[in-house]
């Protein structure tokens, strides 16, 4: 899609592939897992842009993940889940409260974003959520999740709840309503937009044909 | 998903692929050019399912198109549209207005679902509304769709807008509600739905898997 008004706080120029999820979003799940060996095949960086679904929700109406929201719609996401990790070969277990709040999670990631931690960190907490049916808004899973990747949590949680993090994750979310996303995973390469993990690999093919 | 609840008058046994379509759906185009040919490359056989998107979205709240009531979701849609369009060799021009109404051409559908014809008639319709750019509420036009076809547009509009036509259609319309179908292009195989254009040819290979 076209993008108008690209702000100035978002990285731009950037030739990799921006993958914009949300750790509660349930098609963000398998493609989280999968994005970066497809994108290392291809040569193609990721960007990782977590943020939050549930203020472009809101801004449509919604209070609730429309997959709560019309159930026949959740009905299906949820078969069509399990088929899609059945397909991917992907632990699945659905998780017994759905969304969870991801706003600790996700400011993590956006304090931490440049660390070279941060991608098996964004596989660990979904994981946390979609397979283990942790809840993800604990502290105490997300410290876990740290230190099984040899991060001191308290280091890391000072900073992710900082002002500074917490702004990151606003302006991430407002950047990704200014751009046109309303749902995840969404990718973003220059001008183009792809939405759903059935695009991903579409998604780096469009950024592999753009790099320098 | 599993599909409980399944009304009598839905052919049930059937071991082909139910195409669920809706003539004002966008999506349904692509698939409705493309399906038959990907069909009889796998001896897979299509059940052509005509039916109305309309009252599905009222039942959840909405008196249009989500693609008009959520401009985000709009906008990336007939983006990705031309994109899908281009990457399958498919003509495509957006229609002036959107959604148009498809009911007289739906009950042509049912009313003449066994004929030989039917399949052609509906890519004819589909071309006239989303490269033509006419108004497939017209009679005018849906008659032009017949007469190309060496069909008698009075015997067939005098059929399609009898009763047991009507009576089809709403029929048709509420066994896809009754079976989960919330969107178009829907594909039906048994007890599994996939909702898509772009899962159009996993539903072929699960027809095929599955057929007798």
């Amino acid at each position: 899609m076209e993008i108008h008004d690209v702000p100035d706080s978002r990285q731009t120029g950037s030739t990799g592939l921006e993958f914009w999820f949300d750790f509660a979003s349930t098609y963000s799940y398998p493609t989280a897992l999968r994005i970066e060996k497809l994108a290392k095949a291809c040569d193609v960086t990721i960007i990782w842009r977590a943020f939050l679904l549930g203020p472009i929700f809101q801004s449509q109406g919604w209070s609730d993940s429309p997959f709560n929201i019309y159930p026949s719609k959740g009905r299906y996401m949820w078969r069509d889940l399990q088929r899609v990790c059945n397909e991917h070969r992907l632990e699945f277990h659905r998780p017994s409260r759905f969304p969870r709040n991801s706003v600790l999670a996700a400011r993590i990631v956006c304090a931490f974003e440049s660390t070279p931690w941060i991608a098996d960190f964004i596989r660990q907490v979904f994981s946390a959520n979609f397979v283990l049916d942790l809840d993800i808004s604990d502290p105490d899973v997300l410290s876990d999740c740290l230190r099984l990747l040899g991060q001191d949590p308290e280091t890391v949680m000072a900073t992710a709840t900082g002002p500074s993090a917490k702004s990151k994750l606003r302006i991430s979310t407002s950047n990704a309503q200014k751009i046109g996303i309303f749902g995840a995973p969404s990718f973003v390469i220059g001008h183009e937009m792809y939405w759903g993990n059935e695009h991903l690999e579409k998604a780096i093919e469009r950024a592999r044909q753009t790099s320098p």
